[in-house]
């Protein structure tokens, strides 16, 4: 607090233009998803006549649940009417959704969180981003490698990071490795962090958490006075009952983790956009001062002053994902897309290649072959069979030599893409 | 960014908890809506049989146009089909939405925005607080006073400011007062400030700008290397056509200036979200270093690392706003909210009230009677009319002695509100 004295003292003399938050030059040039449009648009201008299959981006490719469209519509009918019209909505979202989360996310997998801990918004890559605002630059933050990259580059952008090393690692975040030789769980740090960044099902791996592991960084969170931000939009692709959808579902999480939630992946909302986060009003930060204060009241703070809500009629939407038709709809696309990634794991097995990820989890991380690197099998992959898929180094130093494929596609196009996989 | 390496080091030793943004503190306890619903929950559970009547929070309430409506049940309908789903859209916006907007919003009044200097987003209220993350810490920054909170508490939110002052004011800010004395014009600054808030039609007081008073603006922030954040959500109720409704209606403005739009005012989407912001192309910024960089570059980079775009199916709703039955329906909408701007500012000058604004936006400004202070007048018109206004002090010591009272209702409330007002 007592740095805006002495910054403006030193700088105001001078800046006599519009000075721009110097932290995004940072930044790589090529943030992983352009470039690999870049690619496939190089290649599809010289190659126009070719059918490409895109298994890279992790976007869903279904149509949305019919339970959520009826919602949506009759939303908009009420929109329509006198009595029925919505305008400025709760920031934190309606009650009636925070219950339904509350209610089937959480309760009945006896995890203790109230409704108004929960924050609907229009995204997860917001509120994983956003997250940031509620807290202190001092922070060490840790983060896997791979890793989703929207983790380190909001990180970056709000100058937590020195600049970035000949390794593509940025100086002063804690990166933890995870590959085939720790079977893609991270290692406990060393020496203590403050934040930990985790997501279980992972994007980019697949791989997925048991309790036992998850609990172990809750211990040492707890041990540590540390948070864990942990991204759970993958959840609903568990298959086993005995893994945890969520952190709360570990004794202690509500003292020391957020949780992200997102209807992207379970409901098909990639293009409609609705989310959640959890934050218990028993987390507590300290300011520069070391006063204690709740994670909560800031975070709803932020949220009061700088967003103003979701869609009411997306919110509608979200809700009918928990009615029975909801329920019955969304575990059907969970499954188609499983089934993908099961015919995905399968047929690189027979082919030969060293495959992971994919149980729990709509993403196929695999090893590139003959000691590729991920970009040289990525121009391999999709200039041979015209697949596009997301090479294993544009999520981290540590990913490199690995691959991810995604399940998300109809099944006609995953397995057209295993049949010119089978014949490279 | 060299700050980076001597901010570790003095901090990390004794960093032991995750540690919180400490500016969130300086924020006064009492954000202005908190407050009133605090008063009016209050007194609506002593008095439970009272006929309320809100006339405080802007927020629209005649239902959405029917095109738009229309517009969002064929986009529901698509997501329903294998080939018109849509999942992640571009995270500026599909350029069908951004090519309307250029077109009309800006070709048809001469300025010269191209569609790709429009960014689509969830409401201005995220943007017009978003915008500071592309901006340095280093900046001088102007705000009216009286002044929409959001640009503020923002800034403080950020750590652009010191702490909060007797008078209300933060230090640090540079304040222009607007008043009946200088008709609600602010006065050029005489130091150079780096940003300038200014929007228009005014929230809260109602006021408008001519093209001579907004050339003074611009020709300042030229002379000055000066951004002008110029907030137009309320341009659609300007009623006389040379008026401008975009600062891009400036010569120079391209060179200085960013716009935020919204469609929750003209629309009514302030429960659907969808609004926009222009970054001209040639807007420049530099680092700490005094490297020149683009702010549409920025400004595009973080909107790709975190945000997902607005749900296609409310853009769909938005770009209906454009259609010729959209056109016809959100000018009825705007010319049945400037009736009740008029019944209220022709009942309360007949009742010898002062009264500012209302004529160009559906803000009608006015000064308490009696020299009342602004909190005062608030709880005696929510006893003896039950009428829930907004206090001027809100929105700033400036704005001490005033009183917002808004045109969002039906006509039967408004002309009811006006009959309690008369008996006062």
């Amino acid at each position: 607090m007592d740095t805006f004295h002495s910054r403006m003292k030193g700088i105001h003399a001078s800046a006599f233009v519009v000075q721009v938050n110097s932290n995004y030059l940072k930044l790589k040039a090529g943030y992983l998803f352009p470039e690999i449009s870049r690619r496939v648009q190089a290649f599809s201008l010289a190659n126009p006549q070719v059918d490409l299959i895109r298994l890279g981006i992790g976007d869903v490719t279904e149509p949305l649940p019919l339970a959520c469209r009826d919602a949506m519509k009759k939303a908009i009918d009420e929109m329509g009417t006198d009595a029925g019209f919505h305008g400025y909505g709760p920031e934190q979202g309606y009650i009636w959704l925070r219950e339904r989360i509350a209610k089937f996310d959480y309760k009945v997998r006896g995890c203790e969180i109230g409704a108004d801990e929960i924050f609907v918004s229009d995204g997860s890559k917001c509120d994983s981003s956003n997250i940031l605002d509620i807290l202190g630059e001092a922070n060490r933050i840790a983060v896997t490698d791979p890793v989703y990259p929207v983790y380190v580059d909001s990180n970056v952008m709000a100058g937590r990071t020195g600049v970035i090393e000949d390794s593509g690692r940025y100086e002063g975040l804690v990166y933890l490795p995870i590959n085939a030789a720790n079977n893609f769980q991270a290692q406990i740090p060393q020496h203590p962090v403050d934040l930990i960044y985790l997501c279980f099902p992972n994007n980019p791996t697949g791989a997925v958490a048991t309790k036992d592991q998850l609990a172990s960084w809750v211990s040492y969170a707890l041990k540590n006075d540390a948070l864990i931000l942990f991204d759970a939009a993958y959840e609903a692709f568990i298959q086993n009952e005995d893994l945890p959808h969520s952190i709360y579902e570990i004794k202690g999480a509500r003292d020391c983790a957020i949780e992200f939630r997102s209807f992207s992946k379970n409901a098909g909302f990639t293009g409609t956009r609705c989310a959640f986060t959890v934050i218990p009003k028993n987390l507590k930060g300290k300011t520069f001062h070391d006063e204690e204060v709740n994670l909560w009241d800031l975070w709803n703070r932020r949220q009061s002053t700088k967003f103003n809500g979701v869609s009411y009629i997306v919110q509608r939407g979200a809700e009918a994902v928990y009615s029975n038709e909801g329920q019955t709809q969304t575990k059907s696309l969970v499954n188609f897309y499983m089934k993908n990634a099961e015919i995905i794991r399968s047929s690189l097995s027979a082919a030969g290649f060293s495959v992971y990820g994919g149980e729990h989890a709509p993403y196929v991380w695999i090893k590139s072959p003959d000691q590729m690197s991920s970009w040289d099998f990525f121009d391999l992959l999709l200039e041979k069979t015209n697949i596009v898929g997301t090479p294993g180094s544009g999520f981290g130093s540590s990913g490199e030599g690995y691959f991810r494929l995604s399940a998300f596609n109809s099944r006609e196009n995953v397995q057209t893409a295993m049949r010119r996989i089978e014949c490279l």
